[in-house]
């Protein structure tokens, strides 16, 4: 939620000469997005979204991620489109980072999505799995069963400094996952968005106008990129399990691209692996944070709570209904 | 720069009720202002810059700047205008904090100002100034003398921990400016923007289309804020003074608002007055900086350099010329 490197008029100006984008007119670094560095830039010509890739991201995984991106717009999709210079070059560098000019997407992002919009959420992420179907990249998902044990590694025995008993949940659904993960042709798999929280997709009124933020998107199980919504879009401010948000997303996927049984039926588990996931950055961030950084550093338990609900029947039930 | 308050889309919709200003359809938290929270705001109908004000704006005098804008863009200076909800009211709250929305001004503010753009800076701040002239509203300056003596008090004695002799200049400069600072009725006085610096300033080529933050604005001698402007424009990134920049900057002013030899003859001082208003609020901030903040700490002895330069003859020989 920052700006972590500076671009001036000049630079600007000087990075806008190997595009045809026109002139600017507008140029304000936002606050948006995992930890790049992001300016809303408004030419004479059109609206866009300047990047600036920072110490999170794998510069070599940059290509794969923008591909991605132009090969949805290319299907469809209210996603953005990278936008390449006269040489038809996407990535570029700007101040000695990795930058990517990105086409505007109007929308706002909704903090509480009410039934409706967990519908629209279920069906746009069919749609994402039905076009990617189609694309030729590959990544590994790095946050996944190994990724997770990395982690629980470089927090060592730390997570009880967050809460008592933190480690002991950890290693015993570590353990868990470890045994019972489906293996990869178990399931079917593709690219996913892998982090569809509720900032990452922008509405007007209950239109999906956007999905943004795809730097985390992997090949992975796409019953597993709804077990994240599930864990980000299904639960209210007080950590409570809203079941008519997941029925109706669940329904929406249906309508748009069938789940299998097999598929259903791993949800509960695909959607502990997700809380793990989360709890687990989380952990880490909170464990390493700059005591006086301005970033708020998000609770790790809320998705300790998440985990333990969905191994409940209730969530099951809901499942079976 | 940084977003300090978190909006919501349910806050801002909430917010947005008490307006006839359409349905919001781009919300992004923008990098820009002191040290208030700032957001871009698109809505069907106009956009707008919504900002919640932070622990260094004192409340009590936001009436004051708020009027001071809706009073310049009546009378035709490019400024932002206030917007009032449907009570009249330009001065709301939001999460807690005192809140505005603002008219959104194009352009983009320029790091490397040339001459053509501080001739233009010239004649828009006499501009200021002759409209000013009519608002009636007063604030004092509380970053004049009596302001720098309290920074002083606060600052005391550590400012060696900055640069070695720092302190030593400091006082003498007080010392100095304390005796030959002139007096209210000395020099012609009325609202003058006290902050005019090159990123308060929306450029598109070298047309001036947006003065911004007014948040330091208050009642003290117009050549004061024509000073502030040969501190903040006329020295390269290196810090030397550019003499055709401060010729071009006050011949564009007195094309516009004639300057008096009185005047004319103070701008040594006034300038030197203004390197140590920088200097100290510099200063005051390099000795309070949180360790590990995002925010970049600017470099106080910026402004005992030029402080030094504005007691030249070179400088006194431009004036003359």
């Amino acid at each position: 939620m920052a700006v972590y490197t500076k671009v001036s008029d000049t630079q600007l100006a000087h990075f806008l000469s190997a595009y045809d984008v026109g002139m600017p007119r507008t140029f304000k670094g936002i606050a948006e997005g995992v930890e790049n560095s992001n300016f809303y830039l408004e030419t004479d010509r059109d609206r866009f979204i300047l990047t600036l890739y920072e110490k999170r991201v794998n510069a070599e995984e940059l290509p794969f991620f923008l591909s991605l991106m132009q090969y949805l717009v290319e299907a469809g999709l209210p996603t953005a489109a990278p936008v390449a210079d006269r040489e038809g070059e996407a990535l570029k560098a700007l101040n000695g980072r990795p930058a990517a000019l990105i086409q505007f997407v109007t929308g706002v992002s909704k903090d509480q999505p009410d039934e409706e919009d967990c519908a629209a959420l279920g069906i746009m992420l069919a749609r994402l799995h039905k076009a990617t179907a189609g694309f030729d990249g590959k990544r590994e998902n790095n946050l996944s069963v190994d990724g997770w044990k990395t982690l629980i590694e470089r927090c060592a025995g730390r997570a009880d400094e967050c809460s008592d008993g933190l480690n002991a949940f950890i290693n015993e659904e570590m353990a868990a996952l470890d045994k019972e993960w489906p293996g990869g042709d178990d399931l079917p798999r593709g690219v996913i968005h892998a982090d569809l929280f509720p900032d990452n997709v922008l509405f007007t009124g209950h239109d999906i106008t956007g999905i943004i933020d795809f730097y985390f998107a992997c090949t992975d199980f796409y019953a597993y990129d709804l077990a994240v919504c599930l864990n980000s879009w299904c639960f209210d401010a007080k950590r409570n399990f809203i079941p008519g948000h997941a029925k109706a997303m669940i329904k929406g996927y249906e309508a748009t691209r069938g789940l299998s049984d097999v598929e259903k039926k791993s949800l509960p588990l695909l959607a502990r692996g997700a809380s793990l996931r989360f709890l687990l950055t989380r952990l880490y961030d909170w464990l390493n944070q700059e005591p006086n950084a301005l970033v708020t550093v998000k609770d790790p338990l809320e998705y300790a709570e998440k985990s333990r609900f969905f191994r409940s029947d209730e969530f099951r039930n809901l499942l079976d209904d």
